[in-house]
């Protein structure tokens, strides 16, 4: 697919990804993709990202079973953000709650305010 | 606010930061924010970013009159990446679209699925 080779990709050969839930339209996550990764996204229709912490492909849900499954996906007037549409399995987050977006700023101070769905200890047993 | 200097910022300083529609859940745009840009966006409750272009503070609908009023400001899980839940006055995009994010993957193509809301040379016209 062509427009993969036009993205705009930082120094690193990466690009930023949004993740939306497709019908509530929560913001999940925030990831990293390379070429590859985007590839394997569009021809699978399950979400990989590339890991920077441990430079390796990071198919979600692959630990954790929270799978994403991709339903629409979006190119940014710059060509150098991506906004996917997912259905997301169970939480997004590596905490086990549903969205990483989980801290608001309230009268200057960062609060939690959503609960895990999963225990994280839960999540990535094996 | 003490949670701005713990906020993981990339070797420029910089942290990407979405706008979604408060109301309506759209993903607007992704910039970047430092962390003088994000001072002055909750003291002033209007989204002001960094422009990596310009190299300058970019005060969102300075020029265009589309501005973009801050109603929750989100922080994820790793503290690398802001969410903020915005008012968006008119188009996001230069290009005079609500969204950035215009484009969809279809049948291994980008398509434009969506058309301005004002011509953008009317946008920018002194």
């Amino acid at each position: 697919m062509k427009f993969i080779d036009d993205l705009k990709y930082n120094e690193d050969g990466l690009i930023p990804a949004v993740a939306q839930q497709f019908d509530t339209h929560e913001v999940l996550m925030m990831a990293w993709m390379n070429k590859a990764s985007i590839e394997e996204t569009l021809e699978t229709g399950r979400v990989c990202y590339w890991s920077r912490s441990r430079q390796a492909f990071w198919r979600k849900g692959e630990s954790s079973g929270q799978v994403q499954m991709l339903k629409e996906f979006r190119v940014d007037c710059d060509a150098d953000t991506l906004l996917m549409l997912v259905d997301q399995t169970g939480p997004a987050c590596h905490t086990g709650r549903r969205s990483c977006f989980y801290q608001v700023v309230k009268d200057g101070e960062l609060i939690t305010d959503s609960e895990p769905l999963i225990d994280p200890e839960e999540l990535y047993k094996k």
